[in-house]
């Protein structure tokens, strides 16, 4: 098992190889490298290959970090002109936070630019700096709509950081039943998914893992869940007129430029709310559990004891996503 | 059956006799009326009476509108002393969206008036005049947290509102998995309710209607809801500095002032956006239903439907919602 230095050591070196200048590179490791921390390998280190793979194929751009202009005092409108995820994005964030003390309220409202990765990274960072963010991406169709048979929505995810101590609040949920990754796993081990997760691509119910893969995620929570997701989907594409639905591409893929929309909202909180919320999260985790040997959660719990443990250690990386990281750092040095 | 003339001369008349200014009851009256066109009777007239209770027992002010300050060029504070939910909520929502052509998008946190009704109200509104809303409020604690016993959040209700044709997007939606109201429905009728929908004052799962009135709801779909309607009361309660949890009152009951917190947010959508929000929205209409006669829907269409019919006719109101308005009515003309 590599170390984290060795890690973090390949990655540069795979992402400077592909042509990536220093601070892009840096910034799109560190996300990549946070969700390995928090406990999310589907958004972690797996996903660097690709990465690379777009670049090289000429569908992503390392350069740029966008372009933006103020469509109002408090709007910031992005076109991400195929940059790195979280390049344009922490651009964008960067520009709002500076203009919400003047304001209490702006909104970054980005497109054209890659995946965004684990939006819990963006909540993360501006919650501990004491503001609020609302962030909402979407993702090509992988879910249908309920009593629907094909997939017409993006996982569709929204990310809530709010002020709070020990640990900012973080709060980062897809609106699919599960992550299409977690099917991929499924069909990779050879097991069967349980019912209710997905259909096949004739729009059948399906428990088999492989079939489901080239069919439709369920949104999470039956109808309402469809419902939150479609008005997510909606929301994102009404203020960044980003492609939607079917028509979402570069998501997933490594040849199609990425099209999809993002929304940052950062807000400034009421004077000494985090103590308050700070109160009440622990006033829930207080109270009585279900069963007495497993105390309630809040939202972030799992994922900052993940941190806490894995910082102090190494990140355990398996081999199918190390060797991978390694070969394309290796090719990079010749 | 009364016809809808009838209700508003009642409904008028019992709140102007309770002492609420003309402006203001037609605003109250407005939203409850609109409930009752959209199909959502747990928001319409069976509200009224409580609503003039609570200013006979002087826990609500009939005539104020709320203390409005602008804690930054986009970020309107509204401290609701008490006032009637729509009318402290309208005068907000009419600030915001005056503000909202300089600066893209601004904010109202409202804490202390009462209940604002169905979200979908506003939301639609918003949306018809061709800009975006996002709505939040937060209730007294009703739903469980997921793997506890107690009821430690509110029902927690989302709206978003998006121009589009004909009819604008509207999604309106709470958080717990039905309504606390339906529970009552259920208790009077003496019929049992679905496993999974509440827990009893023991925090037991029950299907006995009568006790689970005293016990908590289910967030709906399972972790994912419950994270949630936790992060957004978490949020409501870092931008208003509201009461949160079992700490909030005057939702329900008729003796205590109502101390929660409420959050509009008002956006200017991308140009041309509601030809191409509407053209999905269609594309999603169409795709291929599981059941062929079911055909799939997006939010808001049976509420739309409903509203339709009911507009050219009568509003059907059981005599146990009429009665008790006729009788504060003829005493408001005593």
């Amino acid at each position: 098992m590599p170390t984290r230095a060795e890690i973090e050591e390949a990655g540069m070196a795979a992402l400077l190889g592909a042509g990536v200048p220093l601070p892009h590179a840096r910034r799109q490791l560190d996300l990549l490298l946070e969700a390995e921390l928090r406990g999310l390998p589907s958004h972690g280190l797996l996903r660097l290959p690709r990465v690379i793979e777009r670049i090289a194929n000429g569908v992503t751009d390392p350069h740029t970090s966008g372009e933006a202009h103020w469509r109002g005092a408090a709007f910031l409108e992005v076109e991400g002109r195929q940059g790195l995820g979280p390049v344009v994005a922490m651009a964008a964030l960067d520009a709002i936070s500076g203009r919400v003390a003047e304001t209490g309220i702006a909104v970054a409202a980005i497109r054209n630019c890659d995946h965004l990765g684990m939006l819990a990274f963006y909540a993360e960072q501006v919650a501990a700096s004491g503001r609020i963010l609302i962030a909402l991406t979407i993702s090509e169709a992988l879910v249908h709509p309920w009593g629907g048979r094909s997939a017409m929505l993006g996982t569709n995810p929204i990310a809530i950081g709010v002020p709070a101590h020990p640990d900012p609040f973080v709060f980062d949920m897809a609106t699919s039943i599960v992550a299409m990754g977690r099917i991929h796993d499924h069909a990779a081990r050879g097991e069967p998914i349980p019912e209710g997760w997905a259909l096949d691509a004739e729009g059948n119910p399906t428990t088999d893992a492989a079939r489901a893969r080239d069919g439709a995620l369920a949104p999470f929570g039956g109808p309402k869940g469809y419902a939150l997701g479609l008005a997510f989907e909606v929301l994102v594409g009404s203020l960044t007129a980003c492609a939607l639905g079917p028509a979402v591409k570069g998501t997933l893929d490594s040849t199609a430029p990425c099209n999809k929309g993002d929304i940052f909202i950062v807000l400034e909180p009421a004077t000494g709310a985090a103590s308050a919320i700070s109160a009440f999260l622990e006033e829930v985790r207080q109270s009585p559990p279900a069963d007495p040997d497993r105390p309630v959660r809040v939202p972030g719990d799992r994922a900052n004891q993940t941190h806490a443990m894995r910082q102090q250690g190494d990140i355990p990386l398996p081999d199918a996503v190390w060797q991978p990281i390694l070969r394309l750092a290796g090719k990079s040095k010749v």
